[in-house]
């Protein structure tokens, strides 16, 4: 029996990645979350696996998570938990200091004292910041992220490098893109199916409409980072992961609009960017992870069909 | 009158810092340390200066620091405050998490409460890792550090980066290679004058002494910051600051060992690195602060002599 943990086990990722594991009995998953983000409506339906545990664990409490690591013995943790929303820690930047950042300083710190040798990481395109017309595969630099979550994604991945040399971790870092689909629990999708439950008339985007973002649907995801740790070779090993296309907001509002069907009007708010801290326009080089056997099944704008339509179920 | 902090300010950059900063009478220099990893004999000598204070804060302790930005309006800060023993971390990873990377993240945060807009940081070649033959400038990537101090200094230019950008602060990131001169307190040339110090017969080196870096003389570094910061254009500009040419560690053992004149035979333990978390062979592109006004006075042996010539005097 191989005993897995996934942090931020509750999250809408996290959801989707348990339902493969479990499926081979070979592994016993064990998903902690402090279920700040969300509550346990997701998971709750493999409470009844004989091969899954849940605990409620506040990840920034070293102490507590110290004991989960005591209760099991580990051979892989995959660290999904950080804060999910990047634009509120503008006015907190401790809320990424603390929950995206400390939240893998503490993980790291448990699988160098029980002697865990295998570490998967989410991070992000976020990390990258404003990169403008640049072509960004892995070994683009400088890296200057213009979110705290970014920033908190970037240091984490600056301590799982000198942890996984040191102790010897095999460590997988996947940026991950905008991921969408069933269950999630927070960006532009579920934004603004939220927005339209207030107002039936109008939808209100922010920004002028024209932010271009690669969207990819989670099952998508979920794949990639299964083929990315079979072809992982050096030690510390990064892949960005991607849609290998992009949608922009505008059509993005108009897909929502049109499948909640009441004739919504849609509004800007100008400006370049939906909030600080938003990036306007990025693409990323994901020529590794397509090196490997992985190529997405959905298109961003099939991902975002897909999403709307279980959402508006899920939510409206 | 501009009120500049130095963080990390009894330390040996500092030291050179704070005299070049002193005698511009409109500056009032603030010099802040926790008196750690030295004692305060090195800036004891500006005591008598009417431009210059030294607070012993312990920088972790952002209640404390608090203390300091509430009774000066500092216009620039200077962070150089960061564990200074790169191999002492590797049984204890979180004296680079604290002394590294936490007090960045304590100092930033009063940047943002106190509207500081002028900041510049001490990172180091040491975030980059293992890099073998590649050529690093400013724009190298991926950036995968193998020790904790640089994991803690790649860290801090994370955050850096984020609160530049959302709180407007024009930040200089100057990445030191090994800095020697005078009053320095750790490293290669003081770790071999102190082992004859205790034997005459012998001096025993870590590695093989083919480990080949590149040293830049303090003084050339202090000049340096001052142009990169003159030249800086971006909102986070960084600039890779280095010597422009190596040396490697037998050749520093046969000047220390000629310097003390005692004859002393020298022995190497073998393997190509000091520790854990060395890197053997390392040279970066600095071209960009070549591009500048400023050049090295010394090169890499120039600067060795001068240092084992003025730490005998020190502390043989």
């Amino acid at each position: 029996m191989k005993y897995i943990l996934i942090t931020g086990g509750a999250g809408f990722i996290a959801t989707h990645l348990i339902e493969v594991l479990i499926e081979n009995s070979g592994n016993f998953i064990v998903a902690v979350d402090n279920l700040s983000m969300c509550d346990d409506k997701n998971i709750s339906k493999f409470y009844n696996k004989a091969n899954f545990a849940f605990h409620k664990v506040e990840l920034t409490n070293q102490h507590d998570l110290a004991l989960i690591f005591k209760q099991y013995d580990f051979s892989l943790v995959y660290h999904l938990a950080a804060n999910s929303d990047i634009s509120r820690s503008f006015t907190n930047p401790s809320i990424d200091y603390n929950n995206t950042f400390n939240t893998t300083w503490n993980v790291l710190e448990q699988l160098r004292i029980n002697h865990i040798k295998q570490f998967i990481f989410a991070s992000t395109s976020a990390i990258f910041g404003e990169v403008g017309e640049n072509i960004i595969d892995e070994s683009f630099g400088p890296i200057l992220p213009i979110s705290h979550y970014g920033a908190g994604k970037l240091a984490s991945e600056a301590f799982i490098s000198s942890f996984a040399y040191n102790y010897d971790i095999e460590s997988l870092i996947v940026r991950f893109p905008n991921v969408i689909g069933e269950y999630s629990t927070h960006g532009v999708i579920y934004d603004f199916i939220n927005k339209l439950k207030v107002n039936h008339t109008e939808l209100v985007v922010l920004g002028d409409g024209r932010q271009e973002k690669s969207y990819l649907y989670v099952k998508d995801l979920i794949r990639a980072i299964q083929c990315a740790w079979d072809a992982k070779v050096d030690k510390v090993d990064i892949f960005n992961i991607g849609g290998i296309d992009t949608i922009n907001v505008s059509e993005i509002a108009r897909i929502v609009v049109e499948n909640i069907g009441l004739g919504s009007k849609i509004s800007y708010t100008g400006g370049d960017r939906g909030w600080k801290g938003d990036v306007p326009k990025f693409s990323y080089d994901i020529n590794k992870i397509l090196s490997t056997k992985w190529i997405p099944k959905f298109n961003s704008k099939e991902a975002v069909e897909l999403t709307v339509k279980s959402l508006i179920k899920e939510i409206w």
